[in-house]
C-alpha cells in the first residue's frame, strides 16, 4: 500500500509533468509558426490571418522576450470571455460541456469543506489503526473510515455526510438541469433561421410500385400536411462516390508532395516504383504517375456522379421534408404519420453538417438486429477486453518486474523509483489501453445505424461510460478481471455485492488518487499542448503546403470529442461521490482536476476547437443520468461498507437514499427531458410569428431547396466540409458555393420543387 | 405429495361443482323473473323488455318443460355471433379481452400436442423414480422431468421443447398483436363521430393573475393552434356536489322502501328512531322523516350547484379542448405545448364516460409524490400481506388440522376427505384471500391520480399482476412468505435463484393443478351463475321497485373487471409456459380452462356485461408484455432446473432464449405499441376528409359544446350514468337530455363560444 510519502512523490512528479507541459505550451504558442496550431478557431472565423508584415526569423520565432514573462496569461484570458459571448463564439454544446466541470466544482467544493471539517477529525481520532503496524495500512488510511473501530458511534458522522452530499448533489443537479434547459430553449429561440428548424428527417418510406420515392413522399405530405408541406429533398446513396473522392484527395496530396520536392531540388526528378507499397515494379516519374492516376480517378468519379444522380436505385427510401413554418415541422416531427409505426418515420432533422449520411438507408428491422448484435458485441468488449490490461498490470508491480527482469532489481529498489513504479505505472498502463477503446466503440455505434453525428456521440458515450464503470472502477476496486467480476455478481447474493465492493473500497483510495493525477492533471495539461496536431501540422506544412489555401487545409483544429471526454469526467464524479464519505482526502485532487480542466477546456473552445455540429446541448440528459448513476453506486457501496461495521439501523437508513435518488431522477426526467427531445409548439409559433412580421417577403423555398444535399455534391471538386457559419448569415441570395453546385443539384431539386 | 388418484378426485369434485353451477344457471336463466339478471345487456340496448303478455305464474316461473331439455344451448349460441357483430354489440375492449383466452388456446394446444407426443414418453421411460418408493414422488412426477436421471441425454428433448415453445409463443404473440392493432385502427376508423376524436384533455394550466382559467386557455389555443382550435370546456370541482347527490339517492331509496312497506300494510305506519344508526332517539314517522331530509338535502344541493357554477375557485386548472378536425386534435395530443413540460399538458381525452373526474385537479409534482408513496405502499402490500395467507395454509394440512381440532382426526383420515383436504383446501383458502386484494389495489391507483377509468384499470392490473406473480406463483413454489422470498432473493446469488425455484418447481405441479381446477373451472362456472347480482336484484325488486324505471335501475349488469380478471389469466399463461417442458400433464387442465372461460365470457359479454367505457383495446400492450414476462420467467426457471441436472452446455443454450425473447419484445414494442398510444395523422386526415365530403353542413360546435360536462350537471335531478349508445347515433339535433341540461351548461359554454 502506498504511503502518504508515495502519494507526495507521485503528486510532485505529476505536477512537474503538468508544469513542463504548460511551460512548453506557453513557449510554443507564442511562436508565430505555431499560430495555426494554437489559435485555429480564429483562422476559421476569418478574424486572424498568417502574420505577413514581419519578415525573416520573426515570422517563425517570437523574439520579443517580454511576452515570455507573461506565459501564464492565457489562464485569466480564458476566463475573461463572458458566457453569452462564448455561446455565440463556440456554440451551446461547448459551453454546456465546460459547465460539466463547473458543476463538478459546485458539487464537490462544499462537500469537501464539510468532509474536511467533520470527517477528517472524526477519522483521525478514531485510533483503530493506531497500534496496527500492518503494512496494509498507511497514513492515508488513518484519515479514512478504516480508522474507526467497529460499532463506533462515529459512523453517524459518515451517514450524515452521505445524506448531506446526496441532497446537495441533487440540488445542484436540479439547478444545473434547469439552467441548461433554459439556455437550450433560449439558444434555439434566439438562433437565426436554420434549415433544420423547418425540416424533418423522413425514413422508411414504403416502396410504391407506381411512383418514385420522390413522388410518393410528395403525395403523402400533400395529403396529410396540406397547409404546411413545402418541399423535400431525396437522399442519394453516395457512399461509393465519397470513397472515390477521398482516394483522389490522398493521391493529390502525394502529387503535391513530389511537386514540392521537385521544386526544391530541380536537378533530380522524383521517381517511384508503381508496384505494391512502392517496394517493386517499374520505376516511373512520380509527378507524371500521380497526375495520370488522378485523371483516371476523376473520370471514374464523374461517371459515378452521373450514375448516382440518374439511377433510381441510388435514391434511398428517405428524405428531408421541409415545411412552410416551424410549427408545421414541429408537428410533423412529434407525431406519428401512418398506421404502421415503422413506416414514414419522422424525426427532427439534424442540422446539415450533423447528418451521418451513410446510415440513412437502414430499415427498421435491420436497425433492431444491428442493435442486438452490437449489444452482444459490447458485452464481449467489456468482459473480455481486460485480459491484456490485467496481465500488464500484474507485471507492473515490484515483485513482478523483479521476477521478469532480475537485473533491474538494484535500480527499482531505490526509494524514488519504487515510489514511481507503485504510484505512477499502473495508472499509465491503464491509460494507454483505454485510448484504443473509444474508437472501437464509435465504430460499433456507426454499425448500429444512428443518423447524426450528435446521436452517434451520445450513444458512444453511453457505451464508453459502461466500459469505464466496469473496467476501470469496479475492476480496480476488486483486483481481477471484469469476467471475474461478472462471476462474482452472478455467484454472490445481491446483498453481498455492495459489501464486497464497499469493504475493499477504502483501500483503493491511493490507487485512484494516482489515477486522478496521471489522467486528470497531466492528461489535461497534455490536452492544452496539442502535441500530435502540432507535429502533423508542421509535417504537412513542410511537405504539402504551397498556397495559403493549402495551409488552411493543413490546419487541424480538432473538436470536443464528447464520446471520449464525457464518460471520463463521469469517472471523477463517481470517485468524488464514492469517496466523499469514506476517504475525503481524495476530494482536493478531484477539485483540482475540475478547476484545471475547466480552465484548459475553456481556453481550447475559445481558441482551438472547431464545431463539428451544434446539437444545442442535447446531451445533457445523459450527463445528468450518469451523475445520478454515480450517486446511486456511491450510496450502495457506503451501505455495503457500513453494514460490515456493526452499527444498528445503518442499512434501513441508507437504503432510503437510493430510493429517493431514483425518484428524484424520474421527477427531473418528467420535468426537463422533453425540452431536449421535443420542440414546444408555443416556441415554434412565436418564432414563426416574429419572422412573418420582420421578413414578410422571405422566399423559404429558395432558402431550403438545397440545404440537405449530400456534401459530396456541394463542393466543386473536393470533398469540403461545409463551413460552420452557414447558419449565421441568412443566404437568401444564393452563395457562391450554392451557385457552383446548383448545376449538380438541379436534378435533385427539380423533383422537389414541381 | 398428491397422487394421480388425489388429482382425479379433486378433478371429479371440481367438475361436479362446475356442473352444478351450470345446471343451476341453465335452470335459473330460463325463469322470466331472472331475465333481467341473465340478459341485462339486451334490456340496456332496449331490445328486450319485461315480458308482460303472459300473466300469473308464468311471469315468474318458466313452465315450458321443453326448454329445459336444451339447457346447454347457451354454449353454441355464445359462439354463434360473428366477431364483427360482436364488436358492434359489445365493443372492442370486450372482444379483445376474450381473445386473450383464444390466444391461450392457440398457444397451448399445439404445445400440448408436442409435449404429449415427445415429453411424456421420454419422461415416463426415464425410470429415475422407478425404484424409489419415497413418499415425495407420485405418478405425476413419473410423467415429469423428475423421472429423468442426472446427466441423461433425454434432457435435450426438454431443451428442444423449450425452444419450440418459445418460438411458437412469440409467433402467436406477434400475430395476435398485429391482429389486435389492425382491429383497433379499423375500429377507430370505422367508428362514428365521437366527441373524444376531436378533444384533448388539457391539464396543469398555469395560474394567470389577469385572466380566468377559461380565458387563459382560450387565448393560449387561439395563439398556438389558430387554424384548428374550436372551443373548450372548463372542469368544475364538483366532488362535494356528487357526494350530496349520492346521499340524496340513498335517502330516496329508504323513502321508497318505507312507502312500499306502508302501501303493502296500510294499517301500520312505519316509524324509525332518528338517532345514531336508528338505535335510539325520538321515534318519528319514517316517510315524513325521509321526505323532510330529502327536501333539506335538495336545498343544500341547489346551493352547492349554484356555488360551483359561479365560484371561480371551483374551476379546476384543467379543460377539455376541442378542435375543428381530428387532425388538429391528433396534433395537439401528440405534441408539447409550452417550454415547461409540466404545464399545459395535453393528452387524448378519454371518451366522456371514461373520465374519472375526481383526479383532474392533481398537479404534476403532487402526482409524482403520490406515485412514490403508492409504490412503497405496493411493496408493503405485497410483502406483508402474506402473513395471514400462510398462517391459514399452514393450518390447512392434515397434521395442522389434527393438532388444532383433534376430534376431527377420525373424519379427516378417511381417504376421500383426506384427498379433499390435500387437493382442494389450500387452493380455496388462497382464493378467498385474493378476492380482497383488487379493491385495495384499485383504491391505491385512484390515489395515485389517473384521470380515466381505463387507465385506472390498466394500472391496477399491473399492480395486481405483480402481486399474483410474487404472492401466488413464487410463494407457492417455495413454501414461505413473500418476505422470506425477498430475503432469499437478497441473500442468494442471482445464479442460485433460478436453481432454487427451478428445482422445487416440478414438485409443485399438483398444487397448481388443483389451483387451476378451483380457480379456473369452478370459478368460471360461478361467474356465469352470477349468484351475487341475482340475490341483490331480487332484494331490490322486492323492496324498492315500483315502476318499470325503478326495475331498470335495480338491474346490475356488471362489467368486465379487467383489473381483476386479466392478471389472473396471466397466471395461467405463466403456469402453462413454466410447466410445458417440465410437467406437461398440467397443460390439458389449462387448455380446458381457456376453452371454458372463452365460452363463458363470450356468453357474458353478449348477454350480460355492460360497457363502462370503450378504450379500443388500449390494454393490449400490457397483456403482451405480461405474457412475455411469463415466458422469460419460464425460461429462467428451466435454466435453473437443468443446471442442476448435470448436462453440459445447457446453460449457454438456454440463456439465448431470454435474450431473444426480450429482444422480440422490444421489436414488437417499436412495431405496434404506438398504435395504442398515438393516433396517426394519416388516419385522422382520412376521416376528416371523408366527413367533410359526406356531411359538409355539420355544426361541430353544437355537437361538442357540452360533451365533456361533469355528469352531475347532465341528468335532471339524479346522478345518471350517461347511456352507452350516445356515440352510436350522431345527435346533431340536441337530444332531450342536452336540452334539459342546456340551462345548466349555458354558463360553461358561453365562455367557450365567445
Amino acid at each position: 500500500m502506498a504511503d502518504l510519502r508515495d502519494i507526495g512523490i507521485s503528486a510532485a512528479f505529476n505536477l512537474l509533468t503538468a508544469l513542463v507541459f504548460l511551460i512548453a505550451f506557453a513557449v510554443l504558442r507564442l511562436q508565430p509558426i505555431n499560430d495555426r496550431v494554437y489559435f485555429p478557431k480564429w483562422y476559421l472565423k476569418g478574424i486572424r490571418a498568417t502574420p505577413s508584415r514581419s519578415k525573416g526569423v520573426s515570422k517563425i520565432v517570437n523574439l520579443n522576450l517580454r511576452t515570455y514573462l507573461r506565459f501564464l496569461n492565457w489562464m485569466p484570458e480564458a476566463l475573461r470571455m463572458p458566457e453569452p459571448e462564448l455561446i455565440e463564439h463556440a456554440g451551446l454544446d461547448s459551453v454546456a460541456y465546460i459547465r460539466i466541470y463547473l458543476l463538478g466544482l459546485k458539487i464537490f467544493v462544499p462537500i469537501a469543506v464539510l468532509a474536511f471539517s467533520v470527517l477528517i477529525p472524526v477519522n483521525w481520532t478514531g485510533r483503530m489503526l493506531e497500534g496496527a503496524h500492518d503494512l496494509t495500512f498507511s497514513n492515508i488510511d488513518k484519515l479514512s473510515i478504516s480508522n474507526i473501530p467497529r460499532g463506533s458511534n462515529r459512523f453517524w458522522a459518515h451517514i450524515g455526510v452521505a445524506y448531506i452530499a446526496t441532497f446537495w448533489t441533487c440540488y445542484m443537479l436540479y439547478k444545473e438541469y434547469k439552467i441548461i434547459m433554459t439556455m437550450r430553449l433560449e439558444f434555439i429561440a434566439s438562433s437565426d433561421r436554420r434549415p433544420d428548424q423547418f425540416t424533418v428527417l423522413l425514413r422508411n418510406v414504403p416502396p410504391d410500385p407506381d411512383e418514385s420515392v420522390s413522388e410518393h413522399v410528395e403525395h403523402f405530405f400533400y395529403v396529410n400536411h396540406p397547409d404546411h408541406y413545402l418541399l423535400h429533398q431525396v437522399v442519394y446513396n453516395a457512399n461509393k462516390l465519397a470513397k472515390l473522392v477521398d482516394k483522389k484527395q490522398s493521391l493529390k496530396n502525394w502529387l503535391i508532395y513530389y511537386q514540392n520536392q521537385y521544386e526544391r531540388n530541380p536537378s533530380k526528378k522524383p521517381t517511384i516504383k508503381t508496384g505494391f507499397c512502392g517496394l517493386w515494379g517499374t520505376r516511373e516519374d512520380a509527378i507524371d504517375y500521380y497526375a495520370k492516376e488522378i485523371e483516371k480517378l476523376s473520370e471514374q468519379e464523374a461517371a459515378e456522379r452521373e450514375r448516382v444522380l440518374s439511377d433510381p436505385e441510388a435514391i434511398l427510401p428517405a428524405a428531408f421534408v421541409s415545411f412552410k413554418s416551424r410549427w408545421g415541422a414541429a408537428v410533423c416531427a412529434q407525431t406519428q404519420q401512418s398506421r404502421n409505426p415503422t413506416l414514414w418515420l419522422t424525426e427532427w432533422a439534424s442540422e446539415p453538417s450533423d447528418v451521418y449520411w451513410d446510415n440513412l438507408a437502414i430499415p427498421y428491422v435491420e436497425h433492431n438486429i444491428r442493435k442486438l448484435l452490437m449489444a452482444l458485441g459490447l458485452f464481449f468488449l467489456i468482459f473480455f477486453y481486460t485480459v491484456p490490461i490485467t496481465f500488464v498490470q500484474s507485471l507492473a508491480n515490484l515483485n513482478g518486474i523483479e521476477k521478469v527482469f532480475p537485473f533491474l532489481k538494484h535500480l527499482i529498489e531505490q526509494d524514488t523509483v519504487k515510489s514511481f513504479i507503485q504510484g505512477y505505472l499502473p495508472g499509465i498502463i491503464l491509460k494507454i489501453f483505454l485510448l484504443l477503446i473509444p474508437m472501437v466503440i464509435m465504430i460499433m455505434s456507426k454499425i448500429e445505424g444512428y443518423t447524426s453525428f450528435s446521436s452517434l456521440e451520445r450513444v458512444s458515450a453511453k457505451k464508453y461510460h459502461l466500459f469505464i464503470l466496469i473496467n476501470v472502477f469496479l475492476v480496480s476496486i476488486i483486483a481481477g478481471t471484469a469476467l471475474g467480476q461478472l462471476k462474482t455478481f452472478l455467484d454472490q447474493s445481491p446483498s453481498e455485492i455492495p459489501k464486497t465492493f464497499g469493504v475493499s473500497m477504502p483501500m483503493k483510495a491511493t490507487f485512484f488518487i494516482t489515477y486522478i493525477m496521471v489522467d486528470g492533471w497531466a492528461g489535461v495539461a497534455a490536452e492544452v499542448l496539442r502535441l500530435v496536431p502540432l507535429v502533423i501540422f508542421h509535417l504537412k506544412n513542410t511537405f504539402l503546403v504551397k498556397t495559403e489555401k493549402d495551409r488552411e487545409q493543413a490546419m487541424d483544429p480538432g473538436f470536443l470529442d464528447f464520446a471520449v471526454y464525457e464518460p471520463r469526467i463521469q469517472l471523477y464524479f463517481l470517485l468524488g461521490l464514492v469517496y466523499c464519505a469514506v476517504t475525503p482526502i481524495l476530494l482536493p485532487f478531484i477539485i483540482l482536476f475540475f478547476a484545471f480542466a475547466y480552465l484548459v477546456f475553456r481556453h481550447q473552445i475559445i481558441n482551438v476547437y472547431d464545431r463539428k455540429y451544434e446539437s444545442s446541448a442535447a446531451f445533457w440528459p445523459d450527463v445528468h443520468r450518469r451523475i445520478i448513476i454515480g450517486l446511486v453506486i456511491s450510496q450502495l457501496l457506503l451501505l455495503g461498507l457500513l453494514s460490515t461495521k456493526g452499527i444498528k439501523m445503518s442499512t434501513p437508513l441508507l437504503i432510503v437514499l437510493p430510493v429517493l435518488t431514483i425518484w428524484f431522477y424520474r421527477v427531473c426526467q418528467g420535468r426537463f427531458e422533453s425540452a431536449f427531445t421535443r420542440f414546444p409548439l408555443q416556441e415554434a409559433m412565436m418564432k414563426d410569428t416574429l419572422e412573418r412580421a420582420t421578413d414578410p417577403m422571405l422566399n423559404l423555398r429558395s432558402y431550403l431547396h438545397d440545404a440537405y444535399l449530400h456534401p459530396i455534391f456541394k463542393g466543386g471538386e473536393f470533398y469540403i466540409v461545409p463551413p460552420r457559419d452557414e447558419e449565421e448569415g441568412a443566404p437568401l441570395v444564393p452563395t457562391k458555393r450554392s451557385q457552383r453546385s446548383s448545376k449538380v443539384t438541379s436534378l435533385a431539386s427539380s423533383e422537389a420543387s414541381v
